[in-house]
């Protein structure tokens, strides 16, 4: 298959985790018979040196025409420092995710055996945990209209929905539970919110076309407490867009392996895939970043591109570096492996059909 | 000190659990020179069987004129299995609440040495926590205006607060942490929400007048993170209702005893104090319900009536009673302590002063 991908490495340790993914994206397009085509554009801090915006229109445009976007990290002391600074490199992101309509975070919470001491949770409560968040992300009370009295004592916000923003993104919900184990949880507060009773009785009705998925539903509340008591119960969340920003963050920190964990923002002409954390600018140029997240990403967007025997091979690989040890230094101290080493291991072992 | 009490044990294990802590607080009063007189009052089912209403008239009444409230639990299946039922038990607790204009609840997550294995967090991580959070009660987007399109497309909640509103339980929270070790976290979304900033700039201000209080902030996602991954750098949590729903259930199960845990509900001219465990209808009677989260909570109207000490020297006899192993089955199996036992344990010890 023959596949467009804007490359925006970004800042900090961006570009050299990006390289490592790239690195498993050939391994994979060779073993598989694909053809990626990498267009490399420039977003965040170094796009505002280059141009003096965050996201020049040149960058949109590659994203525009891509298939997909692999996305690195954003974010310079340089910028972050300096509170006169009228451009910051994080509009570049939220700019991309609105022009591109991207309304949908998926978010997959993953405990490997490997990694299960990291865990804040205790080990038999983590273990067996994989589910994946599907959050809202262009609507709900952070979009909604705000409003402050002229006196400045009272203020408010307004958390609106309609029908037709829920079903694009349930539809994705039930369509990734069907993959899955058929499971989707609808997190709401119907108990209390007209909104969250329009999420219900829409995802209700949309459930009847997915007959071979078990829908459920929680409060936030309850939620909130079930993803630290019983992580492991959970196979497909969604939620709306605030619950769910508390719930996935909640969510990234019970596996204990912040530096692995993925994301994609979707849309219906294309999706972006980064990794949750940060541009570490005192880690840029070390060869110590952890190229996992980005490398788990790169195998959300073979997932997108239906490539699901891809994904599976590159997140076996993922796998098996951490069962041979083969991490960087925040997963074992004194590791004598860097961001080369592991990518090159996992890219290896993905290419490998032998 | 002369003080009026109003006790409404509701239903379930409700009436032995408030019998229990009433053994505490007649040890106190009389170690302490008190003199505490209790009035009984019907709410929730056995209300509704007594009079058809599960807050009568006559109860409200009762709690207009009392000091304070020692609330049971409510709730019993012959309502909560009947989708019929026109009036429901729980309706009792809300309705009072709203009718004393109690704007303002506290819990308590305290992690006991003696419990920690219990806890879903890896013991070094839940040692040493103890925070309170407090959360606005009456106002925010659980009250706000609500909105259902004629063609039921679309759906929308408002979240509104006014200063006042923020500056009154500010009060409540900066008190407590002049109390306490002097560190409030006020939880916003400001960098989203109007209402958030107003919260910000509100407290902020109301900070003048507490200089010994350290004031920070958190966002409501990063909190539920901090949560888990580092309870114990939290002393005093303030934050508005919905935020303070998620958090409060969140901090609720991370110290691995929610049979322990204890709430109150403080308005301007009265207040009231309960468990935040339920009814347990299949318990009743049988002499094994944990009175300890019913204890606590006469351990929190202890403080509110501003007997510091007492209040100390009941939680130290509740301490005694984990140490000493002095415990109902839930915490313990095989535990040959009943509800009754646990009661005059902790109550002599809070008696006795040699
Ligand atoms: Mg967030
Ligand atoms: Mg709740």
């Amino acid at each position: 298959m023959k596949k467009k991908i804007a490359l925006l490495p970004g800042d900090g340790i961006g570009p050299e985790v990006v390289n490592e993914a790239v690195k498993c994206l050939d391994a994979i397009a060779s073993r598989f018979g694909h053809d990626f085509e990498y267009i490399e554009a420039p977003v965040g801090a170094i796009a505002i040196d280059q141009t003096g915006n965050p996201l020049p229109e040149s960058t949109l445009e590659v994203c525009r025409e891509a298939d997909a976007i692999l996305f690195g990290s954003i974010g310079d002391p340089k910028y972050d420092d300096d509170p006169t600074a009228k451009v910051r490199p994080e509009q570049g992101l939220l700019r991309l995710r609105k022009e591109m309509q991207l309304y949908t975070n998926i978010r997959p919470v993953e405990a490997y055996p490997e990694l299960i001491d990291q865990s804040p949770l205790k080990n038999d409560r983590i273990a067996g945990t994989d589910f994946v968040i599907y959050r809202e992300l262009t609507g709900g009370i952070y979009f909604g209209e705000k409003w402050l009295s002229e006196d400045q004592e009272s203020a408010s916000d307004l958390c609106l929905y309609t029908a037709d923003e829920i079903r694009r993104i349930g539809h994705l919900a039930f369509q990734a539970a069907e993959k899955r184990r058929k499971k989707l949880t609808l997190v709401d507060k119907a108990n209390v919110l007209e909104s969250s009773r329009l999420w219900r009785r829409t995802i209700t009705e949309l459930g009847k076309a997915y007959p071979d998925v078990q829908l459920d539903f929680l409060f936030v509340d309850n939620a909130a407490m079930q993803i630290v008591l019983n992580p492991s119960q959970f196979d497909v969340v969604l939620t709306e867009n605030m619950f769910g920003d508390i719930l996935s963050d909640e969510g990234s920190v019970i596996a204990g392996s912040i530096g692995l964990l993925a994301s994609a923002s979707v849309g219906d002409s294309t999706a972006l895939f980064e990794p949750i954390h940060g541009s570490f600018p005192q880690a840029k140029g070390l060869n110590i970043a952890n190229p996992v997240a980005s490398i788990l990403s790169a195998a959300m967007l073979l997932d997108h591109f239906n490539m699901t025997e891809e994904a599976l091979v590159l997140r076996q690989a993922v796998s098996q570096s951490l069962k041979q040890g083969v991490v960087t230094s925040d997963l074992k101290s004194g590791s004598p492996f860097g961001t080369s080493e592991v990518g090159d291991f996992i890219a290896d072992f993905a290419g490998d059909d032998s």
